[in-house]
Protein backbone atom coordinates (compact mmCIF):
# COMPACT_ATOMS: atom_id res chain seq x y z
CA UNK A 1 0.00 0.00 0.00
CA UNK A 2 2.71 3.12 -0.68
CA UNK A 3 1.91 6.36 -1.35
CA UNK A 4 4.70 8.28 -2.48
CA UNK A 5 4.80 11.95 -3.17
CA UNK A 6 7.65 13.22 -4.98
CA UNK A 7 7.72 17.53 -5.07
CA UNK A 8 9.82 19.04 -7.68
CA UNK A 9 10.44 22.99 -9.15
CA UNK A 10 8.39 23.04 -12.03
CA UNK A 11 11.05 23.21 -14.65
CA UNK A 12 9.23 21.38 -17.74
CA UNK A 13 9.60 17.74 -17.28
CA UNK A 14 7.74 15.85 -20.11
CA UNK A 15 4.79 13.64 -19.77
CA UNK A 16 7.43 11.02 -20.97
CA UNK A 17 10.18 11.86 -18.15
CA UNK A 18 6.66 11.60 -15.86
CA UNK A 19 5.79 8.48 -16.73
CA UNK A 20 9.19 6.77 -16.52
CA UNK A 21 9.57 8.42 -12.92
CA UNK A 22 6.17 6.42 -12.03
CA UNK A 23 7.27 3.31 -13.74
CA UNK A 24 10.77 3.23 -11.96
CA UNK A 25 9.73 4.11 -8.81
CA UNK A 26 6.80 1.49 -8.58
CA UNK A 27 9.38 -1.10 -9.92
CA UNK A 28 11.67 -0.16 -6.89
CA UNK A 29 8.52 -0.72 -4.16
CA UNK A 30 8.07 -4.16 -5.69
CA UNK A 31 11.71 -5.16 -6.14
CA UNK A 32 13.23 -3.93 -2.52
CA UNK A 33 9.96 -4.39 -0.65
CA UNK A 34 7.37 -6.73 -2.63
CA UNK A 35 4.99 -3.64 -2.93
CA UNK A 36 1.74 -4.81 -5.20
CA UNK A 37 2.25 -2.11 -8.18
CA UNK A 38 -1.51 -2.17 -8.39
CA UNK A 39 -1.79 -0.57 -4.84
CA UNK A 40 0.75 1.92 -5.40
CA UNK A 41 0.45 4.99 -6.09
CA UNK A 42 2.82 8.24 -6.94
CA UNK A 43 2.16 11.71 -7.43
CA UNK A 44 4.04 14.32 -8.98
CA UNK A 45 3.69 17.57 -7.74
CA UNK A 46 5.56 20.67 -9.71
CA UNK A 47 6.36 23.39 -7.35
CA UNK A 48 6.76 27.34 -8.88
CA UNK A 49 10.41 27.76 -8.30
CA UNK A 50 9.52 30.73 -6.48
CA UNK A 51 7.86 28.75 -3.69
CA UNK A 52 10.56 27.11 -2.92
CA UNK A 53 13.65 27.68 -0.93
CA UNK A 54 16.58 25.81 -0.06
CA UNK A 55 19.14 27.98 2.29
CA UNK A 56 17.07 30.42 3.16
CA UNK A 57 16.75 31.88 -0.24
CA UNK A 58 14.33 30.67 -3.09
CA UNK A 59 15.55 28.42 -6.04
CA UNK A 60 15.86 31.48 -8.56
CA UNK A 61 18.21 33.32 -6.04
CA UNK A 62 19.87 30.56 -4.71
CA UNK A 63 21.46 29.36 -8.22
CA UNK A 64 22.20 32.72 -9.00
CA UNK A 65 24.02 32.87 -6.30
CA UNK A 66 26.26 29.72 -6.59
CA UNK A 67 26.38 30.76 -10.15
CA UNK A 68 28.15 34.07 -9.39
CA UNK A 69 31.83 34.12 -9.18
CA UNK A 70 33.67 35.18 -6.11
CA UNK A 71 34.20 38.64 -5.67
CA UNK B 1 -7.23 19.55 15.44
CA UNK B 2 -7.49 17.97 12.67
CA UNK B 3 -5.73 18.78 9.30
CA UNK B 4 -6.99 16.44 6.25
CA UNK B 5 -5.63 16.96 3.34
CA UNK B 6 -7.28 15.13 0.09
CA UNK B 7 -5.76 14.03 -3.20
CA UNK B 8 -7.85 13.40 -6.56
CA UNK B 9 -7.12 13.57 -10.16
CA UNK B 10 -8.42 16.61 -11.04
CA UNK B 11 -11.50 16.00 -13.12
CA UNK B 12 -14.29 18.59 -13.21
CA UNK B 13 -15.13 18.62 -9.33
CA UNK B 14 -17.47 21.43 -8.99
CA UNK B 15 -17.55 24.01 -6.48
CA UNK B 16 -21.07 22.34 -4.59
CA UNK B 17 -19.08 18.92 -4.84
CA UNK B 18 -15.83 19.86 -3.15
CA UNK B 19 -18.55 22.09 -0.46
CA UNK B 20 -20.23 18.98 -0.06
CA UNK B 21 -17.06 16.92 0.48
CA UNK B 22 -15.77 19.37 3.17
CA UNK B 23 -19.12 19.38 5.10
CA UNK B 24 -18.99 15.36 5.34
CA UNK B 25 -15.59 14.82 6.39
CA UNK B 26 -15.70 17.05 8.76
CA UNK B 27 -18.57 15.85 10.18
CA UNK B 28 -17.12 12.22 9.98
CA UNK B 29 -14.42 13.26 12.42
CA UNK B 30 -16.91 15.28 14.93
CA UNK B 31 -19.28 12.56 15.23
CA UNK B 32 -16.66 9.36 15.45
CA UNK B 33 -13.45 11.20 16.64
CA UNK B 34 -15.14 14.62 18.61
CA UNK B 35 -13.34 16.43 16.97
CA UNK B 36 -14.37 20.32 16.66
CA UNK B 37 -15.44 21.58 13.50
CA UNK B 38 -13.74 24.82 13.88
CA UNK B 39 -10.23 23.87 14.09
CA UNK B 40 -11.30 21.10 11.97
CA UNK B 41 -9.19 22.02 8.13
CA UNK B 42 -9.74 19.91 4.67
CA UNK B 43 -7.68 20.61 1.93
CA UNK B 44 -8.56 18.89 -1.45
CA UNK B 45 -5.82 19.09 -3.90
CA UNK B 46 -6.47 18.37 -7.18
CA UNK B 47 -3.83 16.41 -9.74
CA UNK B 48 -3.05 16.58 -13.10
CA UNK B 49 -4.25 12.91 -14.22
CA UNK B 50 -0.29 12.90 -15.91
CA UNK B 51 0.84 14.05 -12.53
CA UNK B 52 -0.79 10.64 -10.74
CA UNK B 53 0.60 7.37 -11.30
CA UNK B 54 -1.20 3.59 -10.39
CA UNK B 55 -0.01 -0.14 -11.73
CA UNK B 56 3.23 1.70 -12.61
CA UNK B 57 1.06 3.94 -15.22
CA UNK B 58 0.22 7.46 -15.32
CA UNK B 59 -3.74 7.09 -14.80
CA UNK B 60 -4.95 8.05 -18.25
CA UNK B 61 -2.28 4.60 -19.74
CA UNK B 62 -3.79 3.10 -16.94
CA UNK B 63 -7.17 3.23 -17.48
CA UNK B 64 -7.27 2.87 -21.13
CA UNK B 65 -5.50 -0.72 -19.94
CA UNK B 66 -8.18 -1.69 -17.90
CA UNK B 67 -10.58 -0.89 -20.75
CA UNK B 68 -8.53 -2.78 -23.37
CA UNK B 69 -10.05 -6.30 -24.54
CA UNK B 70 -7.47 -8.56 -23.88
CA UNK B 71 -5.52 -9.64 -26.72
CA UNK C 1 -7.72 8.16 -7.12
CA UNK C 2 -7.61 9.48 -4.08
CA UNK C 3 -5.36 9.63 -1.63
CA UNK C 4 -6.62 11.34 1.65
CA UNK C 5 -3.96 11.55 4.87
CA UNK C 6 -5.76 12.51 7.80
CA UNK C 7 -3.49 14.26 10.86
CA UNK C 8 -5.00 14.46 14.59
CA UNK C 9 -3.44 14.82 17.81
CA UNK C 10 -3.04 11.39 19.54
CA UNK C 11 -5.00 10.75 22.04
CA UNK C 12 -6.63 7.33 22.33
CA UNK C 13 -8.78 6.84 19.35
CA UNK C 14 -9.43 3.53 18.98
CA UNK C 15 -8.89 0.84 15.86
CA UNK C 16 -13.01 1.21 15.22
CA UNK C 17 -13.15 4.42 15.45
CA UNK C 18 -9.95 4.43 13.15
CA UNK C 19 -12.04 1.52 10.67
CA UNK C 20 -15.17 3.58 11.03
CA UNK C 21 -12.95 7.25 9.91
CA UNK C 22 -11.79 5.22 7.03
CA UNK C 23 -15.51 3.97 6.17
CA UNK C 24 -16.88 6.86 6.34
CA UNK C 25 -14.18 8.97 4.05
CA UNK C 26 -14.13 6.33 1.42
CA UNK C 27 -18.10 6.59 1.35
CA UNK C 28 -18.09 10.24 0.78
CA UNK C 29 -15.63 10.31 -1.76
CA UNK C 30 -17.75 7.51 -3.94
CA UNK C 31 -21.17 9.21 -3.34
CA UNK C 32 -19.50 12.58 -3.98
CA UNK C 33 -17.31 12.65 -6.55
CA UNK C 34 -18.05 8.47 -7.77
CA UNK C 35 -14.47 7.83 -6.41
CA UNK C 36 -13.98 4.07 -6.86
CA UNK C 37 -13.22 2.66 -3.11
CA UNK C 38 -11.10 0.13 -4.87
CA UNK C 39 -8.61 2.74 -5.40
CA UNK C 40 -9.54 5.22 -2.23
CA UNK C 41 -6.49 5.06 0.42
CA UNK C 42 -7.24 6.82 3.46
CA UNK C 43 -4.44 7.18 6.01
CA UNK C 44 -4.51 8.30 9.41
CA UNK C 45 -1.20 9.77 11.06
CA UNK C 46 -1.75 10.70 15.27
CA UNK C 47 0.63 13.18 15.93
CA UNK C 48 1.82 13.25 19.55
CA UNK C 49 -0.29 16.84 21.05
CA UNK C 50 3.24 18.55 22.15
CA UNK C 51 4.16 18.59 18.47
CA UNK C 52 1.47 20.28 17.01
CA UNK C 53 0.37 23.75 17.52
CA UNK C 54 -2.42 25.98 16.83
CA UNK C 55 -2.82 29.82 18.00
CA UNK C 56 1.24 30.15 18.14
CA UNK C 57 1.31 27.26 20.87
CA UNK C 58 1.69 23.86 21.57
CA UNK C 59 -1.94 22.18 22.35
CA UNK C 60 -1.50 21.15 25.84
CA UNK C 61 -0.86 24.66 26.62
CA UNK C 62 -3.21 26.29 24.08
CA UNK C 63 -5.93 24.49 25.39
CA UNK C 64 -5.03 25.37 29.18
CA UNK C 65 -5.20 28.52 28.09
CA UNK C 66 -8.84 28.54 26.82
CA UNK C 67 -9.52 26.63 30.01
CA UNK C 68 -8.55 29.27 32.33
CA UNK C 69 -10.92 31.62 33.56
CA UNK C 70 -9.97 35.60 32.50
CA UNK C 71 -7.65 37.26 35.24
CA UNK D 1 17.32 18.24 7.19
CA UNK D 2 14.29 19.45 7.49
CA UNK D 3 11.70 20.21 4.69
CA UNK D 4 9.08 22.48 5.54
CA UNK D 5 5.64 22.59 3.88
CA UNK D 6 3.58 25.82 4.23
CA UNK D 7 0.20 25.71 2.89
CA UNK D 8 -1.76 29.03 2.68
CA UNK D 9 -4.91 30.24 1.02
CA UNK D 10 -3.66 31.76 -2.47
CA UNK D 11 -4.53 35.72 -2.11
CA UNK D 12 -1.86 37.37 -3.72
CA UNK D 13 1.37 36.86 -1.50
CA UNK D 14 4.25 38.41 -3.86
CA UNK D 15 7.31 36.95 -4.60
CA UNK D 16 8.80 39.50 -1.84
CA UNK D 17 6.67 37.84 1.20
CA UNK D 18 7.24 34.37 -0.24
CA UNK D 19 11.28 35.11 -0.28
CA UNK D 20 11.04 36.86 3.53
CA UNK D 21 8.98 33.15 4.76
CA UNK D 22 11.30 31.38 3.69
CA UNK D 23 14.32 33.22 5.01
CA UNK D 24 12.57 33.95 8.23
CA UNK D 25 11.76 29.83 8.70
CA UNK D 26 15.03 28.77 8.03
CA UNK D 27 16.39 30.95 10.38
CA UNK D 28 14.21 29.73 13.04
CA UNK D 29 14.83 26.06 12.43
CA UNK D 30 18.72 27.45 12.83
CA UNK D 31 18.89 29.32 15.84
CA UNK D 32 16.40 26.98 17.46
CA UNK D 33 17.37 23.48 16.89
CA UNK D 34 20.99 24.19 14.80
CA UNK D 35 19.78 23.31 11.49
CA UNK D 36 21.71 23.50 8.48
CA UNK D 37 20.27 26.31 6.20
CA UNK D 38 21.95 24.18 3.65
CA UNK D 39 19.87 21.58 3.91
CA UNK D 40 17.14 22.88 4.73
CA UNK D 41 14.02 23.06 2.07
CA UNK D 42 10.29 25.29 2.41
CA UNK D 43 8.01 25.09 -0.29
CA UNK D 44 5.36 27.21 -0.11
CA UNK D 45 1.59 25.64 -1.49
CA UNK D 46 -1.31 27.76 -2.15
CA UNK D 47 -4.31 26.60 -2.22
CA UNK D 48 -7.21 27.97 -4.13
CA UNK D 49 -10.11 29.17 -1.06
CA UNK D 50 -12.76 26.98 -2.63
CA UNK D 51 -10.64 23.90 -1.92
CA UNK D 52 -9.50 24.84 1.33
CA UNK D 53 -12.61 24.12 4.39
CA UNK D 54 -12.94 25.31 7.97
CA UNK D 55 -15.59 25.15 10.07
CA UNK D 56 -17.41 22.44 7.93
CA UNK D 57 -17.27 25.58 5.18
CA UNK D 58 -15.11 26.48 2.01
CA UNK D 59 -13.41 29.38 3.25
CA UNK D 60 -15.42 31.98 1.33
CA UNK D 61 -18.60 30.82 3.13
CA UNK D 62 -16.95 30.87 6.16
CA UNK D 63 -15.73 34.20 6.23
CA UNK D 64 -18.98 35.23 4.81
CA UNK D 65 -20.69 33.93 7.36
CA UNK D 66 -18.52 35.28 9.95
CA UNK D 67 -18.82 38.48 8.96
CA UNK D 68 -22.36 38.35 9.26
CA UNK D 69 -24.63 40.21 11.71
CA UNK D 70 -26.26 38.26 13.88
CA UNK D 71 -30.40 37.92 12.93
CA UNK E 1 15.28 20.50 -5.84
CA UNK E 2 13.42 17.26 -5.13
CA UNK E 3 11.50 16.04 -1.83
CA UNK E 4 9.96 12.71 -1.89
CA UNK E 5 7.82 11.01 0.72
CA UNK E 6 7.23 7.32 0.85
CA UNK E 7 4.16 6.10 3.08
CA UNK E 8 4.37 2.51 3.47
CA UNK E 9 2.62 0.37 5.68
CA UNK E 10 5.11 -0.68 8.81
CA UNK E 11 5.90 -4.26 8.13
CA UNK E 12 9.59 -4.68 8.97
CA UNK E 13 11.66 -3.05 6.42
CA UNK E 14 15.31 -3.21 7.37
CA UNK E 15 17.72 -1.03 7.28
CA UNK E 16 19.15 -2.40 4.42
CA UNK E 17 15.72 -2.20 2.25
CA UNK E 18 15.69 0.97 3.16
CA UNK E 19 18.60 2.44 2.10
CA UNK E 20 18.36 0.84 -1.32
CA UNK E 21 14.68 2.80 -1.56
CA UNK E 22 16.57 5.88 -1.12
CA UNK E 23 19.43 4.97 -3.30
CA UNK E 24 17.06 4.09 -5.86
CA UNK E 25 14.41 6.73 -6.04
CA UNK E 26 17.47 9.33 -5.97
CA UNK E 27 18.95 7.69 -9.09
CA UNK E 28 15.63 7.93 -10.91
CA UNK E 29 15.44 11.45 -10.22
CA UNK E 30 19.06 12.11 -10.77
CA UNK E 31 18.97 9.95 -14.47
CA UNK E 32 15.38 10.41 -15.58
CA UNK E 33 14.95 14.73 -14.52
CA UNK E 34 18.77 15.37 -14.14
CA UNK E 35 18.13 15.76 -10.14
CA UNK E 36 21.31 16.57 -8.19
CA UNK E 37 21.14 13.90 -5.35
CA UNK E 38 23.14 16.80 -3.06
CA UNK E 39 19.99 17.71 -3.10
CA UNK E 40 17.11 15.36 -3.11
CA UNK E 41 15.71 14.33 0.15
CA UNK E 42 13.82 10.78 0.48
CA UNK E 43 12.03 10.19 3.20
CA UNK E 44 9.71 7.00 4.52
CA UNK E 45 6.81 6.96 6.59
CA UNK E 46 5.85 3.84 8.20
CA UNK E 47 2.43 3.25 8.88
CA UNK E 48 0.64 0.92 11.23
CA UNK E 49 -1.52 -1.14 9.00
CA UNK E 50 -4.45 -0.42 11.29
CA UNK E 51 -4.52 3.66 10.34
CA UNK E 52 -3.80 2.59 6.74
CA UNK E 53 -7.21 1.72 4.32
CA UNK E 54 -8.27 0.63 1.20
CA UNK E 55 -11.68 0.03 -0.22
CA UNK E 56 -13.21 1.33 2.92
CA UNK E 57 -11.52 -1.12 5.54
CA UNK E 58 -8.16 -0.87 7.25
CA UNK E 59 -5.73 -2.94 5.69
CA UNK E 60 -5.74 -5.99 8.08
CA UNK E 61 -9.14 -6.85 7.47
CA UNK E 62 -8.57 -5.53 3.21
CA UNK E 63 -6.43 -8.50 3.27
CA UNK E 64 -8.41 -10.73 5.39
CA UNK E 65 -11.57 -9.89 2.77
CA UNK E 66 -9.22 -11.12 -0.15
CA UNK E 67 -7.88 -13.51 1.19
CA UNK E 68 -11.38 -15.41 2.15
CA UNK E 69 -12.89 -17.89 0.06
CA UNK E 70 -16.07 -16.87 -1.60
CA UNK E 71 -19.11 -17.91 0.07
CA UNK F 1 -5.85 29.47 7.22
CA UNK F 2 -2.55 28.48 7.32
CA UNK F 3 -1.27 25.08 7.64
CA UNK F 4 2.61 24.45 8.34
CA UNK F 5 4.10 20.53 8.30
CA UNK F 6 7.94 20.43 9.38
CA UNK F 7 9.88 17.77 8.95
CA UNK F 8 13.42 17.48 10.84
CA UNK F 9 15.25 14.29 11.57
CA UNK F 10 14.55 12.99 15.26
CA UNK F 11 17.67 13.78 17.41
CA UNK F 12 16.19 14.78 20.89
CA UNK F 13 14.59 18.44 20.55
CA UNK F 14 13.28 19.42 23.21
CA UNK F 15 9.55 20.44 24.01
CA UNK F 16 11.02 23.79 24.77
CA UNK F 17 12.36 24.15 21.22
CA UNK F 18 9.33 22.74 19.30
CA UNK F 19 7.14 25.57 21.49
CA UNK F 20 9.64 28.30 20.12
CA UNK F 21 9.69 26.72 16.29
CA UNK F 22 6.11 26.68 16.81
CA UNK F 23 5.63 30.87 18.51
CA UNK F 24 7.98 31.75 15.35
CA UNK F 25 6.99 30.41 12.76
CA UNK F 26 3.06 31.51 13.22
CA UNK F 27 4.59 34.85 13.97
CA UNK F 28 6.18 34.61 10.72
CA UNK F 29 2.98 34.14 8.77
CA UNK F 30 1.59 37.19 11.19
CA UNK F 31 3.90 39.38 10.65
CA UNK F 32 4.49 38.59 6.74
CA UNK F 33 1.34 37.67 5.32
CA UNK F 34 -1.18 38.81 7.72
CA UNK F 35 -2.33 35.37 8.64
CA UNK F 36 -4.24 34.94 11.81
CA UNK F 37 -2.63 33.01 14.44
CA UNK F 38 -6.18 31.32 15.32
CA UNK F 39 -6.16 29.85 12.57
CA UNK F 40 -2.58 28.46 12.07
CA UNK F 41 -1.42 25.33 12.82
CA UNK F 42 2.03 23.86 13.25
CA UNK F 43 2.83 20.33 12.91
CA UNK F 44 6.51 18.84 13.78
CA UNK F 45 6.88 15.74 12.56
CA UNK F 46 10.35 13.96 13.79
CA UNK F 47 11.80 11.07 11.49
CA UNK F 48 14.10 8.49 12.14
CA UNK F 49 17.20 9.08 10.62
CA UNK F 50 17.47 5.79 9.18
CA UNK F 51 14.31 7.15 7.51
CA UNK F 52 15.23 10.18 5.63
CA UNK F 53 18.13 9.72 2.33
CA UNK F 54 20.03 12.91 1.06
CA UNK F 55 22.62 12.14 -1.75
CA UNK F 56 21.29 8.71 -2.30
CA UNK F 57 22.27 7.93 1.61
CA UNK F 58 20.41 7.32 5.15
CA UNK F 59 21.59 10.37 7.08
CA UNK F 60 23.69 8.28 9.47
CA UNK F 61 25.67 6.69 6.58
CA UNK F 62 25.73 10.41 4.75
CA UNK F 63 26.90 12.22 7.43
CA UNK F 64 29.68 9.47 8.13
CA UNK F 65 30.52 10.51 4.47
CA UNK F 66 30.89 13.79 4.88
CA UNK F 67 32.76 13.02 8.15
CA UNK F 68 35.96 11.23 6.68
CA UNK F 69 39.47 12.63 5.53
CA UNK F 70 39.21 11.91 1.77
CA UNK F 71 41.24 8.75 1.13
Amino acid sequence: MPFVSVRITKEGATSAQKARVIAEITETLRSVLGKNPATTHVVIEEVDPDNWGVGGLPVPEFRAKLAAPPS
